[in-house]
């Protein structure tokens, strides 16, 4: 089961199968089910469930392996897939190392892209290409890798939580491209309008 | 003649008629020319100009009526056609009544869209519905008319240039709906994470 636990399934949402979206959805933890009561979340040896919310584990799939699958993998590939990151020979950024990053790199892997890393820490460098099979890897904050590498990635996955600029990011996407943002920071993120039409960093670009 | 007056017509942009995106753009007013000349607008009885940016005027079509045409209305109709806000039936937000916001409505209209507009000003409604021929009109500052469209609107187009928060306006579209800033304030527009994720304006949702 993942955080998703209750929805109407009657709505508009619920009928396409984006139960996700729908207004009267119920997480599994910190969520008030139906009955009014708080839930409490699948840190438990027994739970009563509604089947449709629940996934059939394959036997073969080891638990500790397949665990973030049902949140950050369905966060990262979801996003992919919806927003048309997942075609061979495609160029994609994965910002961020962390729970959502890795498995990001790993399903961009999958579906054939070129992936690229990008990382505030020269020290994830080995990790993103030894490990987890990234093609390239691009500190944040040198200006002449990010610089370099601007207009050539067909779409980003910003997994940052962490209160961060975004621009100099979006500067590295393709006219026309996908830069989505999956992290949670606190602050909310500022779009600086002219940079983003003119595709360059500087503000002042009249 | 429009605001575009020259690209490289070489690049992955112009050959897909996306000259607009091309890096070497220059702008009929406040860019530097290829031989390095800045360029000085179209208010003038003369010029020289590429013929590839140039447009036929039907003989039919006042000047007045349609120059706008080409700044406002192609940004207007450019990004409904894009982003799919071009079909019959669907319900449309055009946020200020300006000149990309009337243009916006008559184009949505044309469509065959159900459209609301949405301004600060109570005044408009009456250029809105009736001169302009939009279906319903909302006072953004008023909070029972804005929670009552609540997701209902399969985009908006937001054509306010001035600085002005955006969180209760995407309040106003479906999930998975579109939310296009055509205009362009000078403070970075704020995308707060959390209530657009939720499908709620509050900052304190979990």
């Amino acid at each position: 089961m993942g955080a998703l636990g209750a929805s109407c399934r009657n709505c508009e949402m619920c009928c396409q199968d984006l139960e996700a979206y729908c207004s009267e959805k119920v997480f599994t933890h910190g969520s008030i089910d139906k009955h009014g009561e708080p839930t409490q979340g699948g840190f438990c040896d027994l739970m009563v469930a509604d089947e449709h919310f629940l996934f059939c584990w394959p036997e073969n799939l080891p638990m500790d392996a397949g665990a973030p699958l049902l949140c950050a993998g369905i966060t990262t590939y979801s996003s992919m897939r919806y927003f048309g990151l997942d075609k061979p020979g495609i160029h994609v950024g994965i910002v961020g190392l962390g729970g959502l990053g890795h498995l990001a790199v790993k399903f961009a892997k999958a579906f054939g892209a070129k992936v690229t890393v990008i990382s505030t820490s020269a020290s994830k460098r080995q990790e993103a290409i030894t490990k987890l099979g990234a093609d390239a890897f691009l500190v944040s904050s040198n200006p002449e890798q990010m610089q370099a590498a601007a207009s050539t990635m067909d779409g980003i996955l910003d997994t940052v939580s962490a209160n961060h600029p975004i621009v100099h990011l979006i500067n590295l996407v393709k006219p026309l491209g996908k830069f989505i943002l999956l992290g949670l920071p606190e602050k909310p993120p500022e779009l600086p309008i002219f940079p983003i039409i003119m595709g360059k960093e500087k503000d002042n670009c009249w």
